[in-house]
């Protein structure tokens, strides 16, 4: 009758195993190649997750790079292994998509403090043998960045065609540029910022005191466990949805309208549409996503600030770039709102990097970087045909990649 | 060293000491007089714990009702019996303030639903000899509303000259004017809204959550115990208390500034202002309220919707009466926007009272209606006066209040 419901542990599990067996490409950095960190820490062994589509060109100049978001992962365009739903930004990626897998070679990987292969909490310490829980150290965003590049490096690709990605995608998006210049023709930053807003840290502090709140939390030791910090994470996902959503979006999909029955309940149950969905989306999500995963990725986004890297000037952060930019922002995202998106191209202007800016309208909120938007998905594309033009990459089927 | 401190149950039992025992006038209703709720069922007996200030006129016709807000109370203008802080309006409401004392007799009532004192969750259910706990009938506005009103009718007043009141106290003061048209003479709704938002909505659905995540709420039987929802509570209050801000005033006092510290600690420590300011939120909270009455409050908002219960139409709720309405809104309050009071303000026009509408310049969000703001502190001033003059009361130092 109350609240969200009970998960078995078994469920949760099923995220520590694909953190230590990913349903994906894994690359095992050796101990010689450590992942130094800016808790100034390093990590070794450590592990790489991470997924590609379409085709390497013999050139090795049609790379593109997508980041994912907070609770994304590796599996941009396939289905997922754990929820079996299609990839998070199919409706971007794929033949013939905006990010076309027929002309791009398309890698993802997961973060380092993901949960779905990349190391991170719930994967396997090796030197202790046991999960690494909050002993990892704190991952910051260019510690993720760091990985990616390894990786990229590993893959045998010197520059990127593009850097793709939304959210705290799209601030990894802003770090490659600044911490390797000259390793990203073109950049896709979308729907982010250059630093985490004070509200933004109020909610990621609100979703992780949910999590901590939770006993079976347990210090962050409730791996192997019977009790699984599902309650907290699920509480945790529930506010930190609404914020991916616009105030109009929720009134229009849902407004006062009740779940299934003509009349209150005079009750606690979910009365209200929106009540039911914030709960399913917050059951759900424990089903894939890791607790202490959560802590890690939410810490990393408060933590990035680009400029304060740079004595306070974001400009700084891109000097030296030749890296031509698109950035993408949206009409009703209340979360990086279109403020965080101009600061961002008035640094670029600053450091007279060649720029294009678009606002996107629409009442989707956030979560508008994930959906098939017309106007978006054609900002895309049309940004990347240009930049391909620019890069002597073919145009349509390339020969390369067929 | 990570989440919220750990309090001992003798500190949330002061909530149910005050339930019980308030530090309040309390009229206790006889079983002959029960409080017929909107759930269908009736309590009685019941209790209404109150505090007054000033002195009710020989006319009985200078008696200004506040309504308080979700977790307000009863005590004002006094100092609180549980934290010792000065009332919660004490800038609005006292000697020379808007709401004079030297000329107005006060009231103001804990709701029904609350904890210091009025019928709530905490209160005993005198059938059992039990704490209610979730066997209280679920609370609406009007029901909290007609609990004042038998209130105001045992103190001997026919008519109030003004029932003000700020977020779920201004939905009171609405409710007041459709339920008894001729015993209004102004209204004051401050940062208010006719019906709750689906955002409105799923903020209040993440606190409850909060709240029955936590296993010391044990299904709302928690009174006795060794264990006090306090955790999830406190996880409730943090998320609702960024709503009662603006984006624009917490970039202003926190935005990233570091607490005690120089730099990052990469840790998962209050390490930001925003986040220990919004700890001391969640734990200072718990302090003085009770878990089951946040679900009572909370859900008695959602369910407010007062057209609804006029065939959708809002101006028909207030045909027939003849009460002067000052609305106010803030430009930074994202919880009730303007657009809500513009609702409220084009019903009544439609039902042809005489309406002022204000709407405040400020960053402060919605908690600026507690708040000493001066132009909103000037409006209420004004309009108080107006209506006075119009209601036949003496300026100033009233003859009969001294």
């Amino acid at each position: 009758m109350f609240g969200i419901q009970n998960h078995k542990a078994t469920v949760s599990n099923e995220a520590f195993r694909e953190a230590e067996n990913p349903s994906s490409l894994v690359v095992h950095f050796p101990p010689d190649t450590p992942l130094v960190m800016d808790a100034g820490l390093t990590i070794s062994p450590f592990s790489i997750a991470y997924q590609t589509y379409g085709t390497l060109n013999a050139t090795r100049s049609n790379a593109v790079l997508v980041c994912h978001a907070l609770t994304g992962d590796q599996h941009v365009a396939n289905a997922h292994p754990v929820t079996g739903k299609p990839g998070w930004w199919s409706t971007m990626v794929g033949p013939g998509r905006p990010i076309d897998t027929d002309r791009y070679f398309v890698i993802c990987s997961n973060v380092i403090g993901g949960c779905m292969g990349s190391t991170g909490p719930a994967s396997v310490n090796p030197e202790t043998g046991k999960v690494w829980g909050l002993d990892l150290p704190v991952v910051t965003i260019r510690d993720m960045v760091r990985a990616q590049a390894m990786l990229v490096e590993h893959l045998g690709i010197e520059t990127l065609f593009c850097v793709a990605g939304g959210s705290m995608g799209g601030m990894q998006v802003l770090q490659w540029v600044a911490s390797y210049p000259d390793r990203v023709f073109s950049a896709l930053p979308i729907a982010t910022a250059s630093k985490h807003s004070a509200q933004n840290i109020a909610f990621h502090e609100v979703g992780r005191q949910a999590v901590m709140a939770d006993p079976d939390w347990n210090g962050g030791r409730y791996a192997g466990r019977a009790g699984q910090p599902v309650k907290g994470l699920a509480v945790a996902r529930m506010a930190a949805h609404i914020t991916y959503l616009s105030e109009g979006a929720l009134q229009r999909k849902f407004g006062r309208k009740l779940q299934d029955r003509n009349a209150p309940t005079f009750s606690f149950d979910a009365d209200f549409q929106i009540e039911n969905y914030l709960r399913y989306q917050g059951s759900s999500f424990v089903d894939r996503f890791d607790a202490n995963s959560y802590l890690y990725v939410t810490r990393a986004c408060d933590y990035f600030d680009l400029a304060a890297d740079y004595d306070g000037s974001l400009a700084r952060a891109f000097l030296g770039a030749k890296t031509r930019f698109c950035v993408v922002s949206f009409t009703s995202d209340w979360l990086y709102p279109t403020s965080d998106a101009r600061a961002i191209v008035h640094a670029l202007n600053a450091a007279s990097l060649p720029v294009s800016f678009v606002e996107i309208e629409t009442d989707k909120g956030h979560d508008a970087f994930l959906l098939d938007e017309p106007d978006f998905m054609a900002t895309t594309r049309g940004f990347l045909e240009s930049a391909a033009r620019a890069r002597g990459l073919s145009g349509g089927e390339s020969e390369n990649s067929r």
